[in-house]
C-alpha cells in the first residue's frame, strides 16, 4: 500500500521535473539558438509549461498523497532519500498552492518577452524602452510576494525563491560586514594594483581562437562533450537539461582575452554541481542544487579560487600562449597572474575582480530592497544606481548600458537573485578552506589530478546531496558551520597581501 | 455565453499546441544539439510532454465543451475559422480518447531511444542492434492500431496519422499506376542517362563552403534569418517551433557537391508551408500543414520542380562556381542541369533522382503493409528489403547501412509515413500545373520575382489554410481535383524526353 503511494508520488514529481526541464531547454534555446521573431510564441510556450508544471505541483491530489505519506516519512531517517523527497515535495507543494497558476504563467511570459526588449534597450542604452517591462515585472513580483504576506516582507518572499530560509535582514548583516572590510581593503590594494600591467589582455582575439582556448580549459576542468556543450550567448548562464546534458555558455568579446574564459569557468561550476547530483535523485525536486547561493559558491569557486590561481595558469598559460603567440609570447606566469587579479574600479559586475565584485552585488541587493519596501520607484532606478555606484566604488557610470541595463536579471523578472552571488562568494571560501584540508596539494603546483580530486570531493561533500536538505543544512554538512564571511575576507587579505607584499589587517569591529 | 465557451476552447487548444511545440523543439534539439548522454532523460521528457498534451486533448472536459459548441459550429459556414476549429478539435479529441495516454507516452519514449540506437546501428551496418527496438516499435504501433479496430486494417490506422482519410488500398492503386509507368520509363531513360557526365559533383567540398552555398540558395528562395535557422544533422528534417521560428536542417557530405543543397531545398519547402499558415490559426490544431503528404508536396516541389530546374541553376550556378572554382570553372549550365537530373540505380532513397525515387518509397510502403498484415516478421526485413530492391531497381544492396538501415523513420516508430513522400510527388506536379497557369514565367528564365510570386501563390492557395480542411479537401481546393498521378507522370516524360531528345509515351493502360 505504502509503496504504491510512494510510486505514485515519484511518478507525479517526475512529470513535474520533466516539464520544468523542458522549460529550461526552451529558455536555453531562446538565449542561444532561437531566431528572434520566435520570441512571442516562445513566451507563450514557456508560460504554458510553467503553468502546467505549477498546476500539477499545486494540485489537491498531490496534497492528499503527501498527507497520506506522513507516517511513511516519519518512519524513515530524515536525511534518507525517501523522507527528503516527501518533505521537500510537501514544502514545494505548500508554496506552489499559494500562488495562482495564472500569476506563475504571467511572470514567465512577461520575463521571457522582456529579455528580448532588454537586448535592444542595452544595445541602445535606452532605459525608457525597458521601463514598462520592468514595472510589470516588479508589479508581478509584488503580487507573488503578496501570496506569502503572513511570512514576512515582500522582499523576503522573493529571496526565498532563490535562497530558501534566508531573510533580507540576515543577508544585510553579512553584507554590512563585507562592506566594512572590503571598502578599506579595496582602497589599499588599489594603490598598488592599478599600476599592474594588463595591456596584453586587450587587443584582438578572434572568437574561434577564444573558443579553442575555452574548450581546452574546460576539458582540463572536466568538461566531457558526451554530456556537456558550450555555446556563445549575450549573457552567459548554465542550464541542465539533465545531469547528463549540461549546457554552459560564454561570451566571446574579441577585444578581451580572458573574459570568455572566466565566464566559462563560472558556468562550469554551475554545470558540475548539476552533473554530480546523485542519480537516485534525478527526475525529482531533489535532483538539483540546494539553492542559488550554493550554486554560486560552486561557480565562483571555479571562476576564482581555481580560476584566478597561480596553479591553474601555470598549467594553462603555455596553451594560451600557443593560441595567441603574438600577444603572449613574452608574458611570464607571474605577470599574467597579477593581470587577471588586478583590482580596478569598473562599472561592470561581470568583469569585476574578486575584491570589488561584492560591492556591485550589494548595490543591487540594496536597490532591490528599496524597490520592494516602496522607497524607490522603478523609474528612479538609473539615478539611484548611478549614485550608489559613485558612493561604493567612486565610479561614474557612462551610460545605462554600463549601468542599470548591464544585467539581464531584472528584465527577466528575477528579483532577489543578485544577493546569491555574494553569498556564493562567502560560501565558496568556506568550502575551499575544507577542501584544502583534504587536498592540500590544491595550490601553486596544481595538477590535473588535484582538479579531479577536487571534483570528487565537491561531489561527495556537496553535489550528490542535491536539494535533499535546506540550503543552511547543506552548507553546514559541507563545511561544519553556517554562513560566515570570515574565510572569504581572510582569503582576500592573504591573496592580495601576498601579491603586493602588504600586511592587510581585518577592519576594526 | 457562447463566446466564453469558444474562448475556453481556444485556451485549452492553445495549451495543447504549446505542449506539442515544446516537444517538437526538444526533438529538434535532440537531433541537432543534445550531448549524446542526454538521450535517456530526453526520451522521458518527450514522453511526458506528449502524455500531458494527449491527456488534455482526450480530456472529458474538452469533450463536454465540444458538445456544447455543436450549435455554434452549425450556425457558421463550415470553412470559417471557427467552425473548422471546433470540427477539427472534435476529430482530434475523438481520435485521442481512443488511445491510452500511457501508450502515447510509450511510443514516444521508445522512438526517442531507438533514434540513438539507429545512429550506431547504421554506422556499424548492424541490423541486429536495432532489431529489438524495431520489434517494440511495431508492437506499440500494433497496439495503437488496435484502438481503431472498428475502422479498418491496422495499416490504415497508421496511415491515418499522417494522411487522414486515405487508406492503404487507395494508396496502393496510385502506386500501382506509378509502378506500371515508371519501370519502363526508367529503363528507357537509363540507356541515355548513365553516360551523363557528373564527375564534377564528386570530390572534396568543405562543409563551410557548402554551408555558404546553401545559405545563398536558401536566401534566394526566401529564408529570412529573423525567423529561420539552418543546422547540420544526420537525417535532415524541418521543425516549426512557431510560424515565426522555422528550423531546417541538412547534411554536409564533404564528398558530394549538391546533396546538401537538395536536402536544404526539400526542408525549405516544409518550412515555408508552416511559415505561411495564417496567423489567425496559430496556437491551435489548425496552425500547421494539412497532412504529411501535402507537406511532402511542398518539400518535393521546392526540391525538384524548382530545385532541379534549368531556371534555378541559371541563377545559382555562377554563385556555386565562385564558391568552388576548381571543380566548376569549366562546367556549363546545360551539363550541370543534366548532371543533377541524372537517373541512376542507387540503393539510397535520399539521393535518388525524380524517376527512381518513387520506387524506393513504394518498396517501403509495401514492406510496411506486410509487417502489419502479419505476412512479414521484423527480423526478416533486411532480406525482404534486399529482394525488393533487386526486383524494382535491379540494385544489390551492399550492406544494411545502405539498405534497411538507411532511413530513421522506422527506428523513430513512424510506420505509415513513407507513402506520403510519393503522394507528395504526385501532388507536387498537380500543384505545379496550376501554379504555371498563374505564373507562366516559372521556367527556364526563372527570376527572384517569380520565386516570390510562387511563394505568395502557394501561401494563398494552400499554406494559409493550414489544417482547416481534410487533406483531400485541401488538395481539391488548391488544384480542383483529387489525387491524380497523371500530371506527375506527364512532367517526368516531358522533362526526360526533352533532356535526351526522346518521345516518351504513356504505358499502355
Amino acid at each position: 500500500m505504502e509503496d504504491t503511494r510512494l510510486a505514485d508520488l515519484r511518478r507525479r514529481l517526475a512529470e513535474v521535473a520533466d516539464l520544468e526541464k523542458a522549460a529550461s531547454l526552451l529558455s536555453w534555446d531562446q538565449q542561444t539558438m532561437m531566431p528572434r521573431a520566435g520570441a512571442a510564441a516562445r513566451a507563450e510556450q514557456l508560460a504554458t509549461l510553467r503553468r502546467v508544471a505549477h498546476e500539477r505541483l499545486a494540485s489537491a491530489e498531490l496534497g492528499l498523497l503527501l498527507d497520506a505519506l506522513v507516517d511513511r516519512e516519519q518512519s524513515l531517517p530524515p536525511d534518507s532519500d525517501e523522507a527528503s523527497l516527501i518533505r521537500v515535495a510537501r514544502a514545494d507543494h505548500e508554496k506552489a498552492r499559494r500562488v495562482p497558476a495564472e500569476l506563475r504563467a504571467e511572470m514567465t511570459r512577461a520575463g521571457s518577452l522582456a529579455r528580448n526588449v532588454w537586448l535592444e534597450a542595452r544595445a541602445r542604452a535606452d532605459f525608457g524602452l525597458l521601463l514598462p517591462h520592468l514595472e510589470l515585472n516588479v508589479e508581478l513580483c509584488r503580487r507573488y510576494a503578496d501570496c506569502f504576506e503572513h511570512q514576512g516582507s515582500p522582499y523576503d518572499a522573493l529571496l526565498d525563491i532563490y535562497e530558501a530560509g534566508r531573510t533580507g535582514a540576515e543577508v544585510q548583516a553579512v553584507f554590512d560586514r563585507l562592506k566594512a572590510e572590503l571598502r578599506p581593503l579595496i582602497a589599499t590594494v588599489l594603490e598598488h594594483s592599478e599600476a599592474v600591467e594588463h595591456d596584453f589582455l586587450h587587443g584582438y582575439f578572434p572568437p574561434e581562437g577564444q573558443r579553442g582556448a575555452a574548450m581546452s580549459l574546460l576539458e582540463l576542468l572536466g568538461f566531457d562533450p558526451a554530456s556537456w556543450r558550450l555555446d556563445p550567448t549575450a549573457h552567459p548562464f548554465a542550464m541542465s537539461g539533465a545531469p547528463t546534458d549540461i549546457r554552459i555558455t560564454t561570451r566571446f568579446d574579441s577585444s578581451h582575452l580572458t573574459e570568455s574564459l572566466f565566464m566559462a569557468m563560472h558556468e562550469f561550476g554551475h554545470g558540475l554541481y548539476e552533473h554530480q547530483v546523485s542519480p537516485a535523485l534525478w527526475r525529482s525536486p531533489l535532483g538539483r542544487g540546494a539553492s542559488l547561493g550554493l550554486h554560486e559558491s560552486q561557480s565562483r569557486l571555479w571562476e576564482n579560487l581555481v580560476g584566478r590561481s597561480r596553479g591553474l595558469w601555470r598549467m594553462l598559460l603555455p596553451r594560451l600562449r600557443a593560441a595567441f603567440p603574438q600577444q603572449l609570447a613574452h608574458v611570464e606566469l607571474e605577470d599574467f597572474y597579477r593581470a587577471v587579479n588586478r583590482v580596478e574600479l569598473s562599472p561592470i559586475r561581470a568583469r569585476a575582480d574578486e575584491a570589488t565584485y561584492n560591492l556591485h552585488v550589494i548595490l543591487r541587493f540594496e536597490l532591490e530592497r528599496e524597490l520592494f519596501d516602496g522607497s524607490l520607484a522603478v523609474r528612479d532606478l538609473p539615478e539611484a544606481w548611478n549614485a550608489s555606484m559613485e558612493n561604493y566604488l567612486g565610479v561614474t557610470v557612462p551610460d545605462a548600458s554600463q549601468g542599470v541595463l548591464q544585467d539581464v536579471h531584472w528584465a527577466a523578472g528575477l528579483f532577489g537573485y543578485f544577493p546569491t552571488y555574494a553569498l556564493g562568494n562567502v560560501m565558496s571560501a568556506q568550502i575551499w578552506e575544507r577542501a584544502l584540508e583534504q587536498i592540500p596539494t590544491l595550490g601553486d603546483r596544481l595538477t590535473p589530478e588535484d582538479i579531479a580530486a577536487l571534483r570528487d570531493w565537491l561531489g561527495e561533500r556537496l553535489h550528490r546531496h542535491g536539494r535533499k536538505l535546506t540550503p543552511r543544512e547543506t552548507l553546514e554538512r559541507a563545511v561544519g558551520s553556517d554562513l560566515d564571511p570570515g574565510p572569504y575576507l581572510a582569503y582576500l587579505r592573504s591573496k592580495f597581501g601576498e601579491i603586493y607584499g602588504l600586511q592587510l589587517e581585518p577592519a576594526a569591529a
